[in-house]
């Protein structure tokens, strides 16, 4: 009975056709891209401005139902499933690019605008939002990379999202709008709002509008690929390209079990099966000649060398994951997400192989596909969970805890950018034992009702 | 009676000579670097360590006392002035340098370090701490750079303080000692708790350690001061070239006034009296020379050209504001701490003209000196508070008023780099009229007794 009623109240509060209980709209909101179990919502709200965020917000307060937002659903922790059910706020329509200054370097645009989207547009003016999602650029929206403070393959010369952040306008969990942070680059008044509402997942307020800075595209670029004898080797190299090479605005990696399995897939063309780091030199001729011949001089002393035939490495980069999942491991895989400090990248990823060795048997060793972002120190590792080589979730989650606590101990982090969310909630507290009970008490203003995306990061 | 209870209270938590009522050092806390008036404490406090910074806490808690926390005293908006009276907490005996781990490009000190001792010290690492306060880098401290989020000249290229935090340790108003933020470049673990503690200027926590992010030192550089026929076209190339021109780290403006007024002075050298722009490109040579060249076609597309005989401008550049202040005008001055959008600096900085245009007399206009990080639209404006083209306080307080308003209408902000402090106090609800309740929300939450650093900020 009090669903109905507030499913009226929803109906009342915005234009027609944006609320819906059909099936199958309920069923397409109700996972993300990671293999946790999908919840289904009791409606869907699609609003298109910020006042009917805020009616549908209000709404959520008076009958205290839950409200999880939605962008593109290509989080990969679960921070997008409606695990208490209630409404799930998708804002694919609220996907106008407001107000672009070049002169400024400043764009403003609503939440649902995609990446690769805002960039195209950007092209014509010389500038683009540099943090790249990769593979996910095409669905992966500004609301949810600042949400989780998404960051990917430029993570080494542009940072996060959040560095690129200017300013935001959310609905606060009391329904309140707020705007936090201004267009200028710089400024020291007051408490900084806008970082913490950057990375929170919805849990504090839904994100309506978002300024960004910008930056001239890169005059040029040079990519390579280089192939290690072990996957120390390329750690160790990798470590040391992105503190000694200035020019390098991505340094990635990819391990060998990771390249053979993408081998051994049809219409990948010619994988190479070893040890890789892919990199990306940025700037004028000159400052990217340099930056490759630097890269290789590192590579070379660690015995890397160029892999001449792959052609461009990001255009296999971007699929890997994916067809990983997709193609090689359709009952699905976990991950991890941790970031260690760059001069224990090596002995990190060798705690992951050690790990997925002591399992499995000779004859089927377990699988720990690993890749990242290795010049800021962010490393994944996917492990299957069916089919040969693969893991039993209580196996899986037991590594993922085991790695966390490593990361931490090594001075990582359990999240270097995929955020909490579900997936990872259990993993806060070893990184910030005493900071979660703060984070509690700022949940608590923010949402006093505990309404915004219940049961996500703390 | 009271008094001398907490103060017993504090001399039993401390060590010997810890805490002082001894005039002479109740007056050297009194103010800061501002023309506010100063305060006198009941007594100062000089912990070393963090467990010394939470007794104290603990027993301004129990008494009610309110505590201001105190870095190097070159704050220039009154932050560090205790208003209330009760404890200035003076963070100058811890200062030191814990870690430096040059692979992880990472340095872990105390607050009472300065920042040209900090780059000292790291000197032969080949790194850096980029943030440069100007000729304030010798008193003040990474604790008070951190409180103020302070940038200074090489903003352009490296943003403000916040942007190399990577981790705190702070005494919240509860007296609980909590760590926020981490090691590693990128963490998506949780709300940024630690982006909320920098720039909160002392009043939701006592910064008792800092991690901080270094770069390696720049290949090179090279300066050169620019010299154009009027306030607006230097503006106008300061905001073109550092749109345009990415090797440049630094844009700086100083006007006609300002340079005239130095040039009157002696001991300065050969200071031209016209409206400059001092600029530094850094990189390999190529780079510079490029960036050099880049700067100077800029320039001469509005009419500017190099001033060859001035040498260093960095070394004018360092003592300019205080030499204004202290020689020139030593019966005191007001500024302001406004920055602008790139596009608007030209109209804003004439604002600040005709406001100053419109008071005085033919005879003895008005004098406002114009300086600041054109590069990233931060924009100063010293008025004089006596002698000849002085302002009277009120005059000053209505200028600073109206700019603060037009900067904020312009879409820019109240503080570039200053902070609130006591000075700006009434300028913040214009920027953030939302924010604000949700800044005193947060601060009821660090500082639920309202005993850290009383009536700044909000």
């Amino acid at each position: 009975v009090d669903r109905e009623a507030w499913i009226r109240a929803l109906e009342r509060s915005l234009e027609a056709e944006a609320v819906s209980t059909a099936p199958g709209d309920l069923q397409a909101v109700s996972h993300d891209e990671s293999d946790l179990p999908g919840v289904l919502p009791a409606c869907t709200c699609r609003p298109r401005t910020t006042a009917e965020v805020a009616a549908v917000i209000r709404v959520a307060m008076e009958h205290g139902v839950p409200v999880t937002v939605r962008g593109g659903g290509s989080g990969l922790e679960g921070g997008a499933i409606p695990l208490a059910g209630g409404i799930v706020l998708d804002l694919s329509r609220m996907d106008g690019v407001l107000a672009v200054s070049p002169d400024e370097r400043v764009v403003v645009a609503q939440p649902g605008v995609t990446h690769d989207r805002l960039n195209r547009l950007l092209r014509s003016t010389g500038l683009h939002f540099p943090p790249s999602p990769g593979g996910s650029g095409d669905v992966a929206t500004l609301g949810g990379m600042v949400s989780t403070d998404a960051s990917g393959l430029y993570s080494l010369r542009h940072g996060g999202t959040r560095r690129w952040v200017r300013g935001l306008e959310a609905v606060t969990g009391t329904g309140e709008v707020l705007r936090v942070g201004g267009r200028v680059p710089k400024s020291s008044a007051g408490y900084d709002l806008k970082d913490l509402l950057v990375g929170s997942e919805g849990t504090l307020g839904v994100v309506t509008e978002v300024t960004l800075g910008l930056e001239p595209l890169p005059a040029g670029f040079v990519r390579a690929t280089l192939a290690f004898p072990t996957i120390e080797e390329a750690c160790e190299a990798a470590a040391e390209m992105a503190g000694y090479v200035p020019e390098l605005a991505a340094v990635e990696l990819a391990d060998r079990e990771t390249m053979e399995a993408l081998r051994a897939l049809p219409g990948l063309g010619d994988v190479p099966g070893e040890d890789l780091l892919m990199i990306e030199a940025q700037g004028r001729p000159g400052e990217c000649a340099a930056g490759r011949e630097a890269a290789l001089e590192v590579a070379a002393a660690h015995g890397g060398q160029v892999v001449e035939e792959i052609g461009d490495p990001w255009a296999l980069r971007h699929r890997m994951t994916r067809t990983l999942r997709e193609a090689a491991h359709p009952a699905g895989v976990a991950r991890t997400d941790c970031a260690v400090p760059l001069p224990a990248l090596a002995r990190f990823v060798n705690e992951i192989k050690s790990l997925a060795a002591a399992g499995g048997t000779a004859q089927t060793p377990r699988r720990a596909y690993v890749f990242g972002h290795a010049g800021v120190g962010i490393v994944h590792c996917l492990m299957p969970l069916g089919g040969a080589g693969s893991w039993t979730p209580d196996e899986a989650r037991a590594a993922r805890d085991s790695l966390a606590a490593r990361a931490v101990a090594l001075g990582g982090t359990v999240s270097g950018e995929h955020g909490i969310g579900l997936g990872q909630r259990d993993l806060l507290a070893l990184e910030h034992p005493d900071g979660i009970a703060w984070m509690r008490r700022l949940k608590a203003i923010f949402d006093p009702r505990g309404i915004l995306n219940p049961g996500k990061v703390l």
